[in-house]
């Protein structure tokens, strides 16, 4: 276990924000709610932008930018988006500072009141809708296929380092389409890319489904989303694909002339994935000794680490460390030769096990002798002599086996935890106890998903994609039920 | 001429607003002084992010985030900070919105007010320093070289596309150091950067200097910059590089302890350049047809249009563009196959040098016939007819010559712009004329500098790096001067 990390097992919640912390990823700043993202946790976000943003563009994506803020009566033009999205937010009600009369410091200068208050954009459906009015006008300017990277602030109460903080780094999709079907694709697609990217990079197996009616989107017709399993039995959303059908094309008056002439209003599509998902790829994969890290989005994939006493066994070792290095390169491999003097190989072994290096190499005076070299990998804490000549190949190969491990310890784990339940007495056994996907029949209504709310904490995830479509009982209400929806506890 | 662009010689600055929109590069949004970057002009500013982050990262810095808004009384640490960026800013002085009793949609929840006030960062030196502090104790925590990519703030009054908004995009480098020296080589180091990333990437000649007092960051001690010359004959300031002394460490109380035990104040740097620098890129090198781009810049390097008439000749032709795109793409070259059957080839060909596509490959049933194409080039609209088989060698030399090119004809341009002037009748004569740059003795006071400012609205653009250091009188006091300034119109 890393020096003064909490273990999962003793408090999973301590645990995490003690990682963030100790692993140099973010902290809490001076503003409230507000965190600074640190290099290493931003590296890590920049590994995933990258990666989604190759898959954006290889869909027939570009990216704009669009204005920070949001006059506020934008916002009440979408009946329900307004309920959503502009209650708990940034008001920005002055531009000007002066100088206080009296001495002290700088004041707010009244006479520099807007006309209209300006809202910090918690999300861009109402400025980008406005924008694309002077954009469309006939089937030809269709479809828009926009997303953004930018920040976006919701004034949270409770914030947590990456999972929920006051201001958040984002990507949002919007699109905007000539037909209901075209824009259902959309939103389909996005999903797809969304949980490809869970999959194949974070390492993370996903539910795709569909959100009810409670917990869809403000604004939109359909809201589809990804949900990951924690390794403290909780769901986490880590993606979501909104068909807003016409709402915003109606709320800002954006119609276009089709193909036969008829001036219709467009269809929308929005998405996005945020910051937060460097939450879940900690809570998914990490362990008792710190970070453990998919070599796809590590920010530093191999690192080497030199054991010597005198300056001759130094000498011999740095020269074998440089030709691994150079041959770990040559493979495209990221890879550190951490030779600081400063530091012992014990401590630099516990750094890199806590930063969630997923391979390690070390190298001493009788490697140098044999021509081997020792290669731990993070996931398994396993050890190995290879031969130097093979270490290229062997690390190579090690880190596709640690990303599809990670994959698969994380699948067995989310089969394991994810229970089929027929009465609501198992329901609260399991939702009280390990938690995990409870797998139940429910009637459909709002009033039922809030009442199992309000007594458990468990919300409904998701309607899956593939679940089991019979018919059955409420677990609740005992009314007839068309399929079985995913309950569990959520971040 | 592009249809309906004013030229450049009946209106420079309503030649440059109308270019920006009609090139699909941005456009004013419905927030005051807060632009739509559009896809086009987002790409341009993503392939600037992408050349000048290699260059970041090369000379070891790594990005990392820090929050948007900074508390008010963090601009009052530093005295000098606080006149320069504490002024003309979005404040943020309330977190919630509630419905209007009066049913009149949506207002400012009065009972949530923050206790300090929250300002939208106009630069980010005092929230930066203030997480210094945390991360600094040792030499061993030195030194820290961090950029930031981000949205800033600052509530302009008079607005323009790219060049002067109220939110702009921008990088800020922030960086911590053990001594003096090592902050100055920084700084120089940066500015360096900054001016290779202009001579190579945006093929634009720049003059490294430095600021006079008057013009100096707010909180440096001294400011480095990078100076270039519009076709207006104006010099606009492509980026700046600070050396900030102790102030901030000072000022938030950022020490160390040396190497040999001694407690001290942190040295600093901070640099950036912004989508400014998009602004910069068309005014350069942009004509009356419309954007003229610089190939390592241009989202679309080539492109290629089909002429035809029957679906026969298409079938030729659209074989022969495909095999052509497919040379130039093994090249890595970007090219598009424009096939619209909506638009004509005319229509096409002044789009694409509206947009300033560096090379345009037209292909019609008689280049077929001959094994021919036709390549023409945006910088010197030339067309000339080459073997379809080095079509691909014939791009990749002409995009290296067009580089060069745009290059060579804004250094020659600014040479011819650039004066030698020893009286203040000929510097003015110069400046209320056709402008430039013009190289004067200036006495080295504040008082003349703001003299000659308000007589002819030209500043002192820097004292150049490379400048004549000879000794003269000023031209407009007599008094001394110990080396010739640059003077300057500015954006």
């Amino acid at each position: 276990m890393a020096k003064g990390l909490t273990s999962r097992a003793t408090d999973y919640s301590q645990w995490y924000n003690e990682l963030v912390i100790k692993a140099d990823l973010a902290e809490n700043s001076a503003v409230r709610g507000c965190m600074v993202i640190k290099p290493y946790g931003y590296s890590i976000w920049e590994k995933m932008q990258a990666a989604l943003d190759a898959m954006f563009k290889r869909t027939g994506h570009s990216n704009a930018y669009f204005p920070l803020f949001i006059p506020k009566s934008f916002f009440t033009k979408e009946a329900s988006h307004v309920e959503g999205f502009a209650k708990e937010c940034a008001v920005v009600t002055h531009y000007r500072l002066k100088n206080d009369p009296n001495g002290k410091g700088i004041i707010v200068d009244e006479t520099a009141k807007l006309e209209e208050e300006l809202i910090v954009r918690p999300t861009s459906e109402t400025i980008i809708w406005n924008t694309y009015k002077g954009w469309i006008q006939s089937y030809r300017d269709l479809p828009i296929l926009v997303n953004q990277w930018a920040n976006v602030v919701r004034w949270e109460m409770r914030t947590r380092l990456f999972l929920r903080t006051a201001e958040f780094l984002w990507q949002e999709g919007h699109t905007a389409h000539a037909t209901a079907q075209e824009a259902i694709d959309e939103t389909n697609t996005m999903l797809d890319v969304y949980a490809e990217f869970a999959e194949n990079f974070m390492a993370l197996p996903v539910i795709k489904g569909r959100k009810t009616e409670n917990e869809r989107f403000a604004g939109a017709v359909d809201t589809l989303c990804i949900e990951a399993l924690m390794q403290d039995g909780k769901a986490l959303q880590c993606g979501t694909s909104h068909f807003l059908g016409q709402n915003f094309a109606k709320a800002f008056d954006v119609k276009f002339t089709s193909k036969d002439g008829n001036l219709e209003h467009v269809w929308a599509t929005s998405w996005g994935v945020s910051t937060r998902l460097v939450g879940a790829l900690i809570m998914a994969h990490s362990d008792d000794n710190g970070l453990v890290l998919p070599p796809k989005l590590a920010p530093l994939q191999a690192v080497i680490v030199p054991i010597y006493k005198t300056d001759e066994e130094y000498k011999k070792v740095g020269d074998a460390a440089r030709s691994v290095k150079s041959a770990l390169e040559a493979k495209g491999i990221s890879v550190k030769f951490d030779d600081r003097e400063t530091h012992k190989p014990g401590w630099k072994f516990a750094e890199y096990e806590l930063k969630g290096v997923p391979v390690r190499i070390a190298i001493g005076p009788n490697d140098v002798a044999n021509g081997t070299v020792e290669i731990a990998r993070r996931d398994t804490l396993e050890k190995k002599l290879y031969p130097a000549g093979q270490a290229a190949e062997t690390v190579a190969s090690l880190l596709d086996e640690i990303q599809q491990n990670l994959y698969d310890r994380a699948l067995k784990f989310r089969q394991e935890n994810t229970h089929q339940v027929d009465s609501y007495d198992e329901f609260r056994k399991i939702i009280d106890g390990k938690a995990g996907f409870v797998s139940a029949h429910w009637d459909g209504t709002a009033e039922t998903e809030q009442k199992i709310k309000e007594e458990t904490k468990a919300t409904i995830r998701c309607i899956p994609f593939d679940g089991e479509a019979t018919p059955g009982l409420c677990i609740y209400s005992g009314k007839p039920s068309k399929e079985r929806v995913l309950f569990a506890k959520a971040y």
